[in-house]
């Protein structure tokens, strides 16, 4: 048998992204050296994480490449060092073109939306966001975002006070939806009583599915860690579930030891 | 609103990997225009897929780069166009290190001992698999693939005819192992009745878990179309929800439609 010598100091230094996980979510990028450990489903204790080293980077990666980053994100996630929306992020990059229509059925605090926006819009000013919220709160959160990020974004989005499971009444007849994304619980921030409801949940779900076009998605991030959260993903799970297999490809993210993490879910139309 | 034109014609056309799925896996690479459909946890009919054209191609990515088409991987997986394994052969790539040491606890046909060879032996010779297997047959088939693959293979891996549970009594004490890989199940194109089993499973485990350095990876694909898979698969999850969430990252990909679709789940030790 061989006398191995290992080579442990090769490994290059991994700069993780934004390493916080939280109900609040995406506030939490204020704090990005504190991680939120959950144990039996509830919030436990706040304590630092230190990054990991022992993870290769991808430094040799060209910069210049449309992909830059791109190839770590899933392997980030697994290893704890990335956001389940950085996860859906990469997974609509792959999917949405410039010049499509997309909805943001739950936009919150804008982010998704803005995200869209920049995936959407090409130089012909075509692209289109629809994005929608039950709450004013979240809209006029949503709207300030743009307003501060993008100029003239009203031509490409249009913002809905009206619940997910209405996404038909508002969207235009033959639009075709490239992209429908949820992020499902409460808003960040916002009022812990109003979170999204598995009945409504279910009803959004399947308008999304009559809407969206051969070569789109569903995309899904699922909040657990809240009451009626772990109904909600049950519920998302089932409707997945019985989708024809031959249209839809379902596919579901979970971290196994971290109970109240977010769990992304894609459901990819053929 | 604006009129939207849509540019859907700039999809470029996709070429997938392997697409086959199925409970004897890796020999249905010879059939690769075809994949198995589940139902109920049972097969029920073999049907041909086509390419999906609708997912962007990556064709702008380097191919010198070394990290050209791993990007694609997951996304590819999660679109039903990439098998279980590939995805943990990506997550390998991103773990294990030239002259580390592995343990292939279910060799098989070999494919992943032949893997990780290739991953852990460098220009100095470095670099050590052991590969483990109940089945006589199947170190029989490991050492065949060695042979016809890789010159003077004998030097970097070991073949021992023992349960993945006893991996502590063949890998030599204060060995650093990178990573443990686990194919659960049966031995693809063998005895169907032979299968790895929830006790030896969960043994097997709890001495990866002893044994895995920090840094290091515990990778199991767990199948679950045949008698037994779905306690398997419970005895794994069940195993992974109890780590330490400090030093363990637990992560599932499960596709929520296909029920009898193989699940690869990883345990990263940070």
């Amino acid at each position: 048998m061989l006398s191995l010598s290992y080579r442990f100091s090769s490994f290059a230094a991994y700069t993780p992204g934004p390493t916080t996980r939280s109900l609040s979510r995406r506030l939490l990028f204020l704090v990005p050296s504190q991680t939120l450990i959950f144990t039996n489903h509830s919030l436990c204790c706040l304590k630092p994480i230190k990054p990991n080293n022992n993870i290769r980077s991808s430094s040799s990666f060209s910069k210049d490449s449309p992909f830059s980053g791109l190839e770590d994100v899933f392997v980030s996630f697994l290893f704890g060092n990335r956001k389940a929306t950085d996860v859906a992020h990469m997974v609509w990059k792959h999917v949405v073109q410039k010049g499509d229509t997309v909805i943001d059925a739950t936009c919150g605090n804008g982010f998704d939306t803005l995200e869209l926006l920049n995936l959407v819009v090409d130089d012909s000013h075509n692209g289109y966001v629809y994005a929608l919220d039950i709450q004013k709160d979240a809209l006029a959160k949503t709207s300030s975002l743009l307003e501060e990020s993008i100029n003239s974004y009203q031509k490409h989005v249009e913002l809905f006070n009206i619940c997910h499971s209405k996404m038909e009444e508002v969207v235009q007849r033959n639009s075709s939806v490239r992209l429908v994304a949820f992020n499902l619980g409460y808003l960040p921030g916002g009022d812990k009583e109003i979170i999204t409801r598995s009945e409504t949940t279910l009803q959004a779900l399947e308008a999304a599915e009559r809407i969206v076009i051969p070569g789109g998605l569903i995309s899904i991030v699922v909040y657990v860690g809240h009451p009626g959260g772990r109904e909600e993903l049950e519920t998302v799970e089932t409707f997945a579930a019985r989708m024809c297999v031959e249209n839809w490809i379902c596919c579901k993210l979970q971290m196994l030891n971290r109970a109240g993490a977010p769990i992304p879910i894609f459901l990819f139309r053929r």
